[in-house]
Order: structure tokens, then C-alpha cells, then sequence
């Protein structure tokens, strides 16, 4: 299987027999909350039983978190394992998705022989009311990613609505993923949790993955606008996509009320100064309110240039829509950040 | 979702408060290999990035356990990922079965829209080549599962043999579930792992879920016949199934070679002594070689009274061919047999 996606540590650990930096993921540079960490350690103990296929415990805590009912919660095995889902529940004929954008949606989707428009986002890359009103009035189910992948952009507030109102007005299926939300300022403010009540055709999608550092875990979740959707969710694969880990450790990561607004803080004081930075060598940096940031270089062998100094940058070149030239850095710690800018100078200009 | 497998703790120690003695669900009794244990709980540390997709140094260490190519192994969230991705990749039109069997490959096919041939099996449950001969000739996938669930009845070789020989001659894919095999008394001489270099029409389902009492883990694997078959069960759904701490705990089971005997030794010793002792009890029982056994005890209420004692046993109604009153137990350690065959003491005879 082709490796499209960052993260591969993996390879270069081999290639070299060292750890990486890996800038190609985007991960909370904070690590697995203390809370998360010892849950998930105390429930290798039960690692022999099998996990709870309703995923009750976390499910509770997760109906708490956000104020909607448990039964319109479906966990899965990180946001890529509920986006399949969809697409397998739903077999829309038609799709429409954002491009440059993951590459997930357009997988899971192709394999459910679905017509797929990709609907190019402006020079800008911003998703405003004039890119919604694009959507072909057929399509059945339309991703959006707020703030959005690899750009790092929020949706803007009118673009939303105008999703929202076409959705409930064609009984479309709006699948908004809302991965990386929590790494904005403002979160509350650009979440569409709040539509779910009156949106049967809403569908939110989140993960432990960014947020809680728990990539490797695999945890992430669907909050739909009706529970009869969850439950066709639940139904459409394995009945224990979450193991016994990952359920303990997202239920006591939903407890750690700190961890959230330190990331939040750390990133968005990181994230300008790296914006900064990056715009001092000469790059152009899209102004990506995530814990990302979507940069031209130019350079099309930046990525190997890094790698070659132990730094992995995730080549964008891939991304429909997007040109060899085009990286994806993650922002992570000062320290760290501070390695990746040294690099890059090293790389840019000798 | 509805709960349609054993294994059911997490229902009951919400109901009782309690810790229930589970004998619905078929695990190794011996608990984690310590070494996967290690290997766990170091992969922790490692839990912020994502998994190795390709699952490189798990699949390295099955390729030399099992003496077949690397690039024939896929690695999945447990058997019950596999068993659907099979079923999403191939989408037969026409699939059979053997009943009573497990509930995964009939939930897998019918989400393909395939027609389900189910086979009966006989009286004594045997799968003979007679049994074999029934498979109808257009069948695109048929599923095998060996030793039996919920039997624990070995196929005989002849049924094995007529099963491989019309699947070579008719291009149809024989997927064999072998996930219970290392507990009988000689795996390498009923398994079909021998046959895969010659025909590229067969799948063997394993996992780490039972041998090696990795159910909250969720890890599994298949071999193919065609190493172009493992790639497309690799490319049908998300990513990242198998966690890090599930990749780290697979390969260091694989070094343990005293592990699987120990067990093995085990489950032989308390297999016979339960199929006595339940025989004494007036029960019929049907000689599995499996870490479990069938029988038959009349009794529709038999699992909830054991259940209001603390214990689980599968109800085994929601069997295609079975009725009220038959249930599987596991074996596990001979202290914890002895709690069960005592409550079934109290419960039978009063």
C-alpha cells in the first residue's frame, strides 16, 4: 500500500535507525495527557477481554462534553475509520468535497464508485458563501473540513450557514470535520455542534488523534444530527473498532479541563511566531489558524533536503489542487519549532 | 447496536458493579505473553504518532513465523476488520457458509448485497466432504472456519482438501478462519497455510485476539494466496487499523515459543476434564478441540442464572441452526472451570 499520508516515521527509522522530527503529522506537540497516558496503561491490564463494542463508558463522557445525547455518538477507530463509514453507510451517487483537501474523503468515497466533484477552493483557499454556492444541487453528501486541511483556514461564518441551509433544504448530508478546530482560538464560536440539534443531516466528525496526542491510539468519533444515522454507523463494519486503550484513555482525556487552553495557548503563540518566521526566509505562508501551516517554498526537494537533516515536512505535492513546492508544517514546541526554522535556513539559504 | 457476540463485561459491571467471570468470550486463559505486555506498555510512550499503515516489523516477523512472503500479510483491527474488508473488496454476488457459524462473515456479506448460501451442517456438526460437496458452483467466497465456531469441531482433511480443489478449479476465493487453530492439539497438520503458495484463490484469517489474549487490542491478520489480494484488502478501508500499542504487542508475541505450548498444554488438559465433567453433569457436549465447548443443556434460562452469579456464558439461540438451550462455554484455568462447573451444579441439580 502507497504511503500518501505524513507521519511515516516508520520508513525513515528504518532508512536511518533514528527518531525523526516529525513536522509531516500534526499531533499536539504536548503528548498524551497525564490522565490519558495512566488510563491507558492501567487498561492494558484488560487488554485480554474485548473492548466494549458500544463504547459506553466514553460515549457518556463524550454526550457530557459536547451536550448532545449518547445515542447520536458513534466512536470509531480515529476520524479516518467513521469517514469509510460514511461512505459505506450512506453510498452516496454523488460527492462533493473542497480541494486542496485529505485525501481520505476522496478515498473512501471512490471506493463506493461515487461521482466525485471536487469543487476548487479560490487562489486564497478560503471557503466563503460564493465556494458553497458551488455544490451541485444533487450531491448527496459534502465534506468540509473547518479549519480545513492541508490550508489551516476557517470556513467563513456566512459559508457555513449558507452549507447548512442547502443541506436541510435538499436533505443532503453535510459531513463537517472538525478535527483540528480545537487548536483555533475560538473553537466554540466555529463549531457547527450547535446546528446538530436541528440538522438531522449533519454529521460531525472528531478525533482524540490531534487534540489528545493519541494518533497511535486510534480514537475518533461521529456526532450526528440523527441517531438513527449513529447507529447505521456503528453497524456498517467490525463491531470493535475501538480497543480497550484507546476507550479508557479518551474518557479520562475528556477530564483534563487544563490540557486543552495550555495547547490552545501554546500553539496559537507558536503558530504566529512561525508564521513569522517562515515569511522572514522568503516563503509565502497561508494564514492557517490550526496547529499547521500550508507554505510555498518553491524548492520541490525541500522535504528530502530535511529529511536528509532528520526533519520530516509533509510534501504537498500530492494534494489535488496543489503543486510540487507547496509543504505542510506542523507547529509544534518552541525547541522544536526553533530545529525546524534553523533547518529550513540551512536548507534556503546555505 | 445490538450486542450479538459474548463477551458482554462491560454490560454486566454496569448492571452488578461487579467483575464477572467471562466465559462468553474465548480468550487465551494464560493472559498477555509478558513480553507483548512490555512491548504494550513501552509503545505508550509512543502513542502520539501514528501507526506504521504498513505495519512493516509486525508483518517482517509473521512473514518468518509462518514461512510465507511478506507482501502476502495484511494486518487489521482484529479478524472481524478482515473478515469485512474481505467481504467490501471482493463484493461477491453469491457467498456460502456453513451453520451454525460465526455472525461476522454473514453481517459482512449481507452489507454487500450478496445472496448467502447457508450450508447446513449435519447432525454431529462434522464438516465432512460430503458437507464440501454442497457448496453451490457458482459461489464467488465461501467461508471456513477451523476448528468450528461454535463448535470447536477440526474439518476433516478430506473436506479440506475437496474444499482447495474446487476453489482452484472454479477461481473461487476460500477464506478459512484459523483464529482458534493453536489451540488444538496439532495446528501444522490442519492448517492450510502449506497450501497458500499454490493457490492464489485461498485466505487464511488469523489473530492475536484468542492465542494470545489480545482482544482489547484488536490485531489480526491474513494470509493470501496473491500478494495482489493483500494489497487491495490493505487499500478497502482507513489507514491506520492496527494501533501502536497492538503492532508493538504482536511482534514481541511472536518471540515468545513457550507461551503457545504452555497454553496449549493447558487447554488440552481442561478441555477433557470439562467435556467429563459437563457429560457428568447430564449435559451433551460436543468433543470440540478448540478452548471452548458446545453443548446442549435443554435450559433456555441457563446463561442468566449463571449471569446473576457472576458468570457469562454464550447463549448460542442467535445461531443460525441452533435453538434454545445450547451454549458455548470457554475452557480457562482449571480454578476458574471449577467456579463454573460449580454453578452449573447449583443451577442444574439445585
Amino acid at each position: 500500500m502507497e504511503l500518501i499520508h505524513g507521519g511515516d516515521w516508520a520508513g525513515f527509522e528504518m532508512e536511518y535507525g533514528t527518531r525523526p522530527l516529525d513536522f509531516s503529522a500534526c499531533i499536539s506537540p504536548l503528548g498524551l495527557p497525564e490522565g490519558a497516558r495512566r488510563a491507558a496503561l492501567e487498561a492494558l491490564a484488560d487488554a485480554e477481554r474485548y473492548p466494549d463494542p458500544q463504547c459506553r463508558a466514553l460515549r457518556q463522557a463524550l454526550a457530557a462534553h459536547h451536550g448532545v445525547p449518547a445515542d447520536s455518538i458513534v466512536c470509531g477507530g480515529g476520524a479516518a475509520d467513521l469517514i469509510w463509514r460514511l461512505c459505506r453507510t450512506l453510498r452516496p451517487r454523488k460527492a462533493a468535497l473542497f480541494v486542496p483537501g485529505f485525501a481520505e474523503y476522496e478515498r473512501a468515497l471512490a471506493f463506493e464508485d461515487c461521482e466525485i466533484v471536487r469543487l476548487p477552493l479560490p487562489g486564497d483557499f478560503r471557503l466563503t458563501a460564493d465556494a458553497a454556492a458551488l455544490v451541485p444541487p444533487d450531491t448527496e453528501l459534502l465534506f468540509v473540513c473547518n479549519p480545513h486541511n492541508p490550508t489551516g483556514l476557517l470556513a467563513e461564518q456566512s459559508a457555513l450557514l449558507s452549507l447548512l441551509e442547502r443541506c436541510r433544504a435538499r436533505g443532503m448530508t453535510l459531513a463537517v470535520d472538525e478535527c483540528f478546530l480545537d487548536f483555533c482560538a475560538d473553537p466554540a464560536k466555529h463549531s457547527l455542534v450547535g446546528a446538530l440539534a436541528g440538522t438531522p443531516e449533519l454529521v460531525i466528525l472528531k478525533a482524540f488523534t490531534k487534540t489528545y496526542a493519541m494518533a497511535g491510539l486510534r480514537l475518533g468519533y461521529a456526532l450526528c444530527g440523527r441517531a438513527a444515522l449513529a447507529e447505521r454507523l456503528c453497524g456498517c463494519g467490525q463491531p470493535w473498532p475501538v480497543s480497550v486503550p484507546a476507550q479508557a484513555a479518551g474518557t479520562a482525556a475528556l477530564q483534563d479541563e487544563c490540557y486543552v487552553n495550555q495547547l490552545r495557548a501554546l500553539v496559537t503563540a507558536e503558530r504566529r511566531r512561525l508564521i513569522r518566521a517562515l515569511e522572514a526566509l522568503g516563503l509565502r505562508v497561508i494564514p492557517g489558524e490550526a496547529n499547521f501551516l500550508l507554505f510555498y517554498a518553491g524548492d520541490p526537494n525541500l522535504a528530502d533536503a530535511l529529511r536528509a537533516r532528520g526533519i520530516l515536512l509533509r510534501d504537498c505535492r500530492n494534494f489535488d489542487g496543489l503543486t510540487a513546492g507547496w509543504y505542510r508544517t506542523a507547529v509544534r514546541t518552541e525547541e522544536e519549532n526553533d530545529r525546524l526554522l534553523t533547518a529550513l535556513r540551512e536548507v534556503l539559504h546555505g
